[in-house]
């Protein structure tokens, strides 16, 4: 072959030597060049093509980096047998719509679990990851430590002892690729011959999980102050699995006194450990901090699990275990040839997002931004529905039982309000009275594993996805819909 | 309080609100401004500093956002109690030096593992990375899908049924961090009551993985074309874990009629399952591309896992499984409620990745990469160690068995060979030889899960990250060690 009429483009912004490339690539891909033949030296092709022999040069390069041409001494580039190599089109099937399903359309959303988003700290999540990958820093992509890097670990311990009051050493934390899957690696460590004890309502996701993953399960009642443990000591369970800085869903954060129970229990039987799950522990409104139940455990029983996709956003799949030093001993033995599951690039991301102060400025920024949502929640709902209640009265903390039509519980931390309603109006009734409306309000009951004795009509009202204007808005609406009757029987709220 | 007098640096790289902003919270934390104390109005502290008002203003504003000043409208800001808010001085404690663990150090290393970390497409990767975050997307930043984003299935879906065969639709691909993650998952779905066979010898990660998981485990031995169909029969297994594209650690690649006669088991019991891990299928020097087992699979029987850990970087913790439609809705059942492991940035990028071409080129260039450091090993190989072996007779792909004290096998795929050693010496022997020159080989006796009947003394020789001169003068000196005592008993090599 002695020439290659290829019609380049010099305006345009792949540059000349791509261009020269991708055209003999697609030639030999499409047999029109055929294997063995012989491509023009780089000298006429240059001439023939009035251009620089250098450009002509680096295209001959890829085409040999890539394996389709092969260079033989003295002689020049031979098209390669490219019968095996890769080729993918690029043209991706379309598979029908069924990837995309249709969610249904509301206009206000008290989801539970939102994250305002709008508060994302863009610009320093984009500043660090660039500068995490600016130099060519092989070692990046290289596999990292099981546990995850040591430099993450040691900020996630300062953070934990400095906000949480956690104690432990980086050598005992584990980060992981979300909680669902730190406790999938947990199963591995302590096996599968135990008895955990949920409370009820709980978290469901951790219930499922440990259900699936064929561990026997038990639920435990909760009263005010948090799961029973009496009633846990007869479970019969050794493993109870708690959220003591705010219970999902109920809200409840765990008094000290109930806190040292729990620990005394777990004293009380080698075999026995806490999964405390540090569910929202960052946005707490009212009180005094109270460490985690973790910075207590004298007896090295409980297992402390955090995550900062509810502190950042949703979508960084970034958690810590924190393992007691006898369970950690155990994971090196069963599970420490384990890979990690999250990317070293995220996990230095993350840890310039500690050390240089970025999550500290986004933790307090959040919860300032929470705390007024949940002021204008939380005094909204009392002026809609509990008017006549005296001041000063709202601040029980209650466990839904009382005289009031209307009540509200769990606003001491966390991003979500309960209304516990007693209005003769069932919870789905209520839910699909506040849908007429584009409303979304979630019902407290399908957080229980096993049923209610005694049915509630509780609803679930999270605020950290929705502005003070659409709070304000939202709740008059619901008003309407939800006190329909009120006006034939005349009873007003009571608490 | 009427003034701050704050020193501020004009020339600073540090704008003058962050300074201001940065002074206030110092000196709200240090308590040297005290709670409910009213700062100067911003009016005030522009004049006394001499700055414009915007800069106060934006000062102000971040201490707002952040709760460490309150607002009260027409009387201005006071500092708020700020015994709530998240303090982290940034300074990680020391913890020792456990964390960073020396490792021997050697000149030469023949991993079978290794990767060429210098092919790592930075520049596609740093651009896509950049790309992905350069709009303020917060769709980016919620939740993803369970699966992972469907685009990206889409995406792998057309890589896999065009570079492998594989025949799936999007909907039947979960994304997760990495193979080990993905086998937890797929426990979860197909549950524990299974008895799962290996190959002898095997990939250890995942033999140890389901073992931890409490799984019935057993081994089954090989013949030249891979796993032995009728004594996987006799096992009582109902899953097989096999690696027909390229045996790790063995190397064998599966011919059609044995892929045929696992599916044919398979067939056979409602239970049965092929879990097929498409391990360094990526990298094929020889003979006929083979579709993946899973391309022949009429009857939804086969398990596919594949990762981009290889073929990519080991930090990518990417992955994907392929779950044949009857698990699949077994899947959504049971452990559809999983949170995806993988961030959707990085989700992003592996789209952008694989459909602007990026990943075709890549992996063309490693195995034109792999094949060259593939071909001098052999050629090294030969000369040092079988010089007396008529050429064209080194193609079997070995047993291990036969006559020459020197045998190579595995050589049609992957990145490693296999050196099959009978001079007397032990492969503990050979590897310690080796090492007294730098050098660091790795025995075939580790991968054995159950002992060897006949202990072998068989050496693996991975090259994917030794540049060719490394491995020209790592086998030179090889030869030296392990040849010592040929000039006392004679014999060369026969294969």
């Amino acid at each position: 072959m002695n020439d290659l009429t290829i019609s380049l483009n010099l305006k345009s912004k792949t540059p000349l030597y791509e261009q020269i490339y991708g055209y003999i690539k697609k030639e030999i891909q499409a047999g029109r060049i055929k294997s063995g033949e012989k491509l023009p030296s780089t000298r006429s092709l240059c001439r023939y093509l009035e251009i620089s022999r250098s450009t002509v040069e680096l295209a001959y390069e890829q085409l040999l980096s890539e394996g389709y041409v092969e260079a033989e001494a003295c002689r020049g580039f031979f098209v390669a047998d490219v019968r095996g190599l890769y080729r993918l089109d690029g043209s991706i099937q379309e598979y029908g719509a069924a990837g995309k399903k249709e969610k249904e359309e509301y206009l206000y959303d008290f989801t539970p679990n939102g994250v305002d988003l709008n508060s994302f700290p863009y610009n320093a999540w984009r500043k660090l990851s660039k500068e995490s990958l600016l130099d060519d820093r092989t070692e990046l992509f290289r596999l990292g430590e099981t546990q995850g890097e040591y430099a993450l670990r040691a900020a996630i311990c300062s953070y934990l002892h400095q906000a949480r009051g956690v104690n432990c050493a980086p050598e005992q934390i584990i980060v992981g690729a979300g909680n669902d899957y730190l406790l999938m690696l947990l199963a591995t460590v302590i096996g599968l011959d135990h008895k955990v004890a949920f409370e009820n309502p709980t978290y469901r996701q951790a219930y499922r999980l440990f259900r699936n993953l064929s561990y026997r399960i038990c639920t435990v009642d909760m009263d005010s102050q948090g799961m029973d443990v009496e009633k846990l000591a007869a479970s019969g369970a050794d493993i109870a699995f708690v959220m003591p800085s705010h219970q999902y869903p109920l809200g409840i954060v765990m008094p000290l006194k109930r806190r040292l129970a729990l620990l005394q229990w777990a004293g009380q039987d080698e075999r026995r450990y806490i999964i405390e799950d540090d569910y929202d522990s960052e946005f707490r409104y009212k009180g005094k901090p109270i460490p985690a139940l973790q910075g207590y455990d004298k007896n090295e029983k409980v297992i402390f699990i955090g995550t900062f996709s509810k502190a950042i956003a949703p979508a960084i799949r970034m958690s810590y275990l924190v393992l007691p030093k006898p369970l950690l001993e155990q994971f090196r033995k069963r599970s420490g040839f384990l890979n990690s599951t999250v990317s070293k690039v995220d996990q230095l991301i993350m840890t310039k997002f500690i050390e240089e102060g970025y999550f500290e400025r986004h933790l307090n920024k959040t919860r300032a931004l929470y705390k007024s949502r949940h002021d204008v929640l939380l005094s909204c709902l009392k002026s809609a529905f509990c008017q006549s209640a005296p001041p000063g009265r709202q601040n029980r903390g209650g466990s839904g039982k009382g005289g009031g039509v209307f009540k509200i519980s769990g606003e001491r931390a966390g991003v979500h309000l309960l209304l516990h309603v007693q209005n003769g109006m069932t919870e789905e009734e209520l839910i699909q009275r506040a849908k007429t409306r584009g409303i979304r309000v979630y019902g407290l009951s399908e957080y229980y594993v096993e049923p209610q004795r005694e049915p509630s009509a509780t609803i679930l009202l999270g605020y950290a996805n929705m502005s003070e204007e659409k709070i304000i808005k939202a709740v008059g609406m619901l008003a309407e819909v939800w006190k329909e009757n009120e006006t034939l029987n005349q009873e007003s709220c009571k608490k």
